[in-house]
């Protein structure tokens, strides 16, 4: 029992709640017999039979989308989310995941399993579509102003990250804008030639927006401001042209039938874009694998996170991304 | 004579040069008899006949996209880029085109045109198609580092050019991430201040990456290495959702009979998010028209950015903007 994985699951946190997560982790359960999962919820809602690879944890209290991280960290020691970082935290879980108020699952993680030596604040890291596969990106927004030593801190986990996906030297690049004069700040110009001299990253040089996309690099490396920008931006463009298509398929009769013929070609198109197939970011840097799974995420995508916790889990990614940090600062 | 307008038309540079620019420009001075054109360029390019209301101004230089800013400026005294931002300095025209080198065009415009009084550097501007029509983005690349006075006049100048457009009290965002308990940095939120007390403008607080596209303000205001990433990777994202499709109607024998039936469809599609029907980034700030087209923009791209060019000149964007920072300077 002992070399199985368990996975502390927050049902309560989210635009959905229980009403994603708990089905999440049942299907999750019963489809994978060798990792145990921590439910940790409101007792009312242990349904009447419980996979055999679950436990229950009680709690009693939620942390809402509108709670002040500080706030949550020190009023809602109750809550499903607390009582989640708690279990990686004493041992009793090798990850959690939450789809609960970012800044305070942060907040929580920060307090309960502190970060890595060196490390001041995590950063949110995520893979997203592109024409060759995927990129991880990091960070996402954690770390609104970063200096050069923090970004290159992210190449570093987010390279230990992207080689457990079966890539051997991942290529790393550091975003920034081509078409000025003055490419990017000192900032970044400085963190470049800190990337060009350390031999555990394969740093390729700056990619601009679109590179994160086109597949250039395994790794993209950014400020948090930025990231974060970049990633929504993303979203937001994704549905713009998805639900145009969609709206032009029902504009008449010609559209309402070719859209028809259409449809398994662009189910699949969907799918491989869906964003709940990308769901799961986590906080690199922390000591002890937390993953948080989008705040509007179906059943569907919640499971998608609990893989993502339970490949970071299994991958040993904390323990990969300490050695690496122990070996740079020396 | 004097009430018409005039646009000077850069043949030479980006990477298409007189291959996109010639065609386009007399295509448009057909179909535009009351707008002039200056057009810029190698001399042996003069077609055996012009339209009437066409002019040719002969230059020997090129400014190529490998050209750094401040040798292209001292060297490239006699090129296209230089001859047709000088002809709207001495008044000869109202506007010019360039799909050059965008450092370049900067420095040869401030240097000719100059900034209007409290304007360091131009914003770069352009605006992007969202679910509800189109969103005024500024700034896109020039200034990397932005103040918070700097963002207030990007708010300013971007609701003078979104109003041109028939919205009458444009709605200004300010680009912000908000997921985490630190909201931005300090520029952004004394940005925000000021812009909430400022009451030339409509102001409606921040607004996240995805917001540019819902089409939730006229107006999204942001530093330029912000608004460059989010422009790049809006392109990336369009780009990668495309080519997919088209890929997975050309996979299988379903897949081509299902494109074909939905071609119609898919064309009005991209039509509609056409990069091209969205070319033509402008220079805010500058005393004079100065319309940047992509440096691969083909014909019909090169022709949207002349008309972009011809309605700034007509709505005197120049002017209006200048009236307004006099205003706010009060």
């Amino acid at each position: 029992l002992s070399t199985r994985l368990t996975i502390a699951v927050d049902l309560m946190s989210g635009d959905l709640g229980p009403r994603s997560a708990l089905p999440a982790a049942l299907t999750f359960a019963q489809a994978n017999p060798d990792t145990s999962l921590l439910l940790v919820g409101d007792s009312s809602l242990i349904p009447a039979q419980l996979p055999v690879n679950t436990q229950w944890i009680s709690t009693s209290q939620i942390v809402t989308m509108e709670d002040r991280p500080a706030q949550a960290l020190r009023h809602k020691q109750d809550s499903s989310m607390w009582h989640s970082i708690v279990a990686v935290a004493d041992g009793r879980a090798d990850a959690c995941v939450s789809a609960g108020n970012t800044g305070a699952l942060m907040a929580m993680g920060k307090f309960q399993l502190k970060t890595f030596p060196g490390i001041d604040r995590p950063a949110i890291c995520k893979a997203v579509p592109t024409s060759k596969g995927s990129c991880v990106v990091l960070d996402l927004g954690a770390n609104v102003d970063c200096s050069s030593e923090q970004l290159v801190q992210f190449a570093l986990m987010g390279s230990v990250l992207a080689s457990t996906s079966g890539v051997l030297s991942p290529s790393v690049g550091l975003l920034n804008i081509g078409s000025e004069e003055v490419k990017g700040n000192e900032q970044i110009r400085f963190a470049a030639s800190l990337l060009d001299a350390n031999e555990q990253i394969n740093y390729q040089g700056y990619v601009e927006g679109d590179g994160i996309f086109s597949g250039a690099v395994d790794v993209v490396v950014c400020d948090g401001f930025v990231g974060n920008v970049a990633l929504k931006v993303s979203e937001g463009v994704a549905r713009l042209l998805t639900d145009y298509l969609i709206d032009a398929m029902g504009a008449s009769w010609f559209g309402r039938l070719s859209g028809q013929i259409a449809k398994p070609l662009l189910r699949k198109w969907h799918m491989k874009f869906d964003p709940a197939r990308y769901n799961g970011a986590s906080f690199l840097g922390l000591q002890g694998v937390v993953v948080k799974s989008h705040g509007s995420a179906d059943e569907k995508g919640f499971g998608c996170a609990l893989a993502v916790a339970r490949d970071q889990a299994f991958n040993e990614i904390p323990q990969k991304i300490n050695q690496q940090l122990a070996d740079c600062l020396l």
